[in-house]
């Protein structure tokens, strides 16, 4: 699945060619950039869990219209690659997946070509337009797919829907950090659009509109998808506190240098506040600071004995066996079933 | 017309509503900061294009697939939302029509709200990310537009090289800024696409597509467009050095002021070399800096005394002539061609 996705992605690379070579080295090279950025990884979660949406309702590998679906699905990697691209700008994000973030690249190549002009300033104008090609490529993908026009007038709801709720949770994001809305219910709000509906519900929902499935399937992939979407989050906020560097591939507590307003932030601040308030100080005072290993490690160790560590695990917990309810009681085939159960359980499990 | 598109689009922000209304105020406000900015004005250049190209090809705002043919024409104006807002953050530009830009406009409220961080930057991520969403709804309001499959589908490479061409036309403008390209080709080339093809060629293309029209007037239209884009271009150009700000909007010499790398500077840079290295070394001292009026009135005096204006004008008429004749010559109906004439002229006649 995720050769193929990779397969179908590196193809549409190919098609557009004829579209940028009119344009010159500069294009060329840009769009060479973003063809790296997609193909160099990721796990193809968003893809996998709308392919197997679509084989849930009943389809199979074999079936005509699977290679124009899996073209669709992969189409997914692209908005991703908008989105990231984009937060990077946003969140001033240095390195991903080992690599220097696109604006940086760019930001390095003005530097080193000594040009006119900040270079900080031209590569996020670079990354922006690069960022904006891949969104606009992510729709050209899905119109060439050669899905036949009943699926894709399903497939557009599903899609604008996708589109702004993800653009909508971003806004959300930056919104609530600047706004110091340290409540657990924004932060939620949050991974509910950013995350939930974007990662896992949406492209569930994608699947089975192309497949043209029933309004009850509909309803269960999306009340599996977002318990599991906000689970998934809930797990990647411990991780960016409590991961490994080796695992997650950040350097660790990078969560707090960032002064991310996760969950577990909030769930340790409103505890703080009823119960300890030296440490909710502690806390505040140290979210988006360029905090040692030492203090990591305090505060580590604050967000556990608070309660807030255990809060989360029992969130996760929670919203998984409910998801997993769902999905058991759904009409989707025994295959996509064992299939979504174990994508579930890897993307929340615990692993640190 | 113009009425026409507005209406067009003010339904469509009507019909978003559902889906943004699960996101809360802050994304609700972002979607109403996009409306008033698409509904301010413009004069609706591409719409009208891409519609007098289909009526050109014998349909008549009569006939049953008319209403989606304008909803689609006038999708056009998102995608100029899109590019305007991102661009206005990579020029740094503060004012657009009179109204603050829309990365002012947040950072004023950041400012206003005391919020947490760095305004500019709160200003500048928001607004990045309603022009994403003004990209994706573009894409959204085309394919609700309510047009058949087969016109969807001869739509879709016409809107995927048009969407390309502007953004690698953009980063052509960029990357030329920095890399101090000066040459006349250099500042050709970026007209070609971020304007001519974006303006006129690729919107009166998509009119032709969606009329399936045969192959001779499609490729007289893309001369025609061509043509007059750059053309349309170097008046611009003009404008920005020599314009009444009373009539384009913005300060007198404004282009010098932002240091653009036009046809107009590189054409004087070009004589200024051969003819007067004292008058280059002006120019390029003064470019891109906080000239006075008084130093504007001299650049505007070297620019004349080289000829570089002169050239410019008649670049301007030879274009508009081989547009014309190629129109003349054109399958296009007597009523699109006047039409298109009009509009030509309009967009190419000095008007200072």
């Amino acid at each position: 699945m995720v050769a193929a996705v990779e397969e179908r992605l590196a193809h549409f690379f190919v098609t557009r060619r004829e579209y940028i070579a009119p344009l010159g080295p500069v294009v060329i090279d840009a769009a060479r950039a973003l063809e790296n950025f997609v193909l160099r990884g990721g796990k193809r979660t968003r893809p996998a869990f709308a392919w197997t949406g679509w084989l849930g309702a009943g389809h199979s590998a074999d079936d005509p219209e699977a290679d124009a679906v899996l073209t669709a699905c992969a189409a997914l990697e692209l908005v991703q690659a908008a989105a990231l691209i984009h937060d990077d700008i946003i969140d001033s994000s240095r390195t991903r997946r080992g690599f220097p973030t696109v604006h940086v690249d760019y930001e390095t190549r003005h530097r080193d070509g000594q040009w006119a002009g900040d270079s900080a300033h031209y590569g996020a104008s670079i990354a922006t337009l690069i960022g904006d090609l891949a969104l606009a490529w992510a729709d050209d993908m899905t119109r060439d797919a050669g899905l036949d026009p009943a699926a894709l007038h399903r497939f557009g709801p599903v899609w604008a829907a996708m589109r702004t709720e993800v653009l909508g949770g971003q806004m959300l994001d930056i919104h609530g950090e600047a706004g110091g809305d340290e409540s657990v219910e924004a932060a939620l709000q949050i991974n509910r659009f950013k995350t939930a509906a974007y990662t896992i519900e949406r492209p569930l929902h994608l699947g089975a509109a192309l497949a043209d499935a029933d309004p009850e399937l509909i309803a269960a992939y999306r009340e599996f998808g977002t318990d599991i979407g906000i689970a998934f989050q809930l797990r990647d906020d411990l991780l960016g506190v409590f991961g490994d560097p080796a695992v997650t591939g950040k350097p660790s507590g990078d969560d707090l240098r960032e002064g991310k307003r996760t969950v577990l932030i909030a769930e340790a601040l409103r505890r703080a506040d009823l119960s300890d308030p030296p440490a909710a100080a502690l806390i505040r005072s140290s979210l988006g600071t360029d905090v040692t290993p030492d203090e990591v490690t305090e505060l580590r160790r604050i967000l556990t004995d608070l309660g807030a560590v255990d809060a989360v695990e029992e969130r996760i917990a929670g919203l998984t066996d409910q998801a997993l309810a769902a999905l058991d009681a759904s009409t989707a085939t025994a295959d996509a079933k064992r299939q979504l159960r174990a994508m579930a359980l890897a993307a929340t499990a615990r692993s640190y």
